[in-house]
């Protein structure tokens, strides 16, 4: 069972998947959580040059490659070695954040999106769930949060995250099957018990 | 005019290029000489990841992701920009050496080097020489030259780098028009006059 969360910046993941991991582990699935870019050595050093915010000459075609990279190796190392054990894999974006950050924001289309991304389409998650967040108050929860380490990504401006936002929608409304929108305007509770009843069903 | 060097280790590409960007330098031609995966701070980052012994876990995806990013951030960066001054560019390895390193000997195959690498497939060169070498006399050259270091493909055995010239040479065979092939086992005087005429007549 892969089950990838997405969402613009500040919309609460992190912390809605460390809660459903411990919940889960503690009914007793072996839960592997993770995330994305990064989540193995090789992929942590792919993920340092994509968010170090002094990179700033990095063109999108070489961001959505390392991205591409980053998950690759993510899927050999983590993803693909815990499927194979019958885990439950929760994993913090995978190739939706690529469509919806390269593809749709930095219009790299989805045509690109999809062949550099080719090993990672044989791996399609079995259930996305998104979280819709307007983008101002996303961004605000992310300049409150004192622990938050600016990245490269965070300097952008707020017509890039709501393209990010549009972007999301639409993949969504392409795949309706396997990707579950929810209202991220609500307290990370609701939002988290209605992940946790969705998430129940399936597995 | 966009002229790429191709071929195993120990063929002398990296001394014929620094030869031939001198004299076409003191003939009064604008000429950048560049180097794959490297050439500007991003895509040297990349190297250092790329070519670190100690990264023994990448995949062979990922290290073929990494090295189209490489490129695609050396093409805007370096190549593009030069090619636009009309500056005769000559660059130390290109896609040619993705398809024969981890398209042909890493087995990943043509048909995946070709869709990451699509937007490098945009910027074909106008002329590619392949310098081809039996792989032991490449190698023992290689060992012999103290000031080499150690990088992570010098650890691969002699069975990879056979398959690395067998990838070469039917590559060459697919597109002569474009591939010059030189045999490696002269002089590298003689390798470099072949080179100079050949570049002469084209510019």
């Amino acid at each position: 069972m892969f089950i990838t969360f997405e969402g613009g910046e500040g919309t609460g993941k992190t912390t809605i998947i460390e809660k459903l991991t411990r919940q889960l582990q503690n009914e007793n699935f072996q839960v592997v959580s993770t995330r994305e870019p990064g989540g193995s050595s090789i992929a942590e050093q792919i993920r340092k040059v994509l968010l170090n915010p002094e990179n700033k000459e990095i063109t999108s075609r070489t961001e959505a490659l390392l991205y591409a990279a980053s998950r690759a190796q993510h899927l050999d190392e983590v993803v693909i070695p815990a499927l194979n054990d019958n885990k439950i894999v929760l994993c913090d974006r995978y190739i939706d954040s690529s469509m919806a950050y390269q593809g749709y924001a930095r219009e790299l289309g989805e045509e690109f999106i999809n062949k550099i991304n080719v090993y990672a389409l044989n791996y399609m998650p079995d259930l996305t769930i998104y979280i819709d967040l307007d983008t101002k108050i996303g961004q605000a929860r992310i300049n409150n949060n004192r622990k938050h380490k600016i990245d490269r990504l965070d300097l952008e401006d707020c017509s890039f995250h709501d393209k990010v936002r549009n972007g999301y929608l639409q993949i969504a409304k392409k795949d309706e099957k396997r990707i579950f929108i929810i209202d991220g305007n609500q307290t990370i509770d609701s939002i988290y018990s209605i992940i946790y009843n969705k998430v129940k069903t399936l597995i």
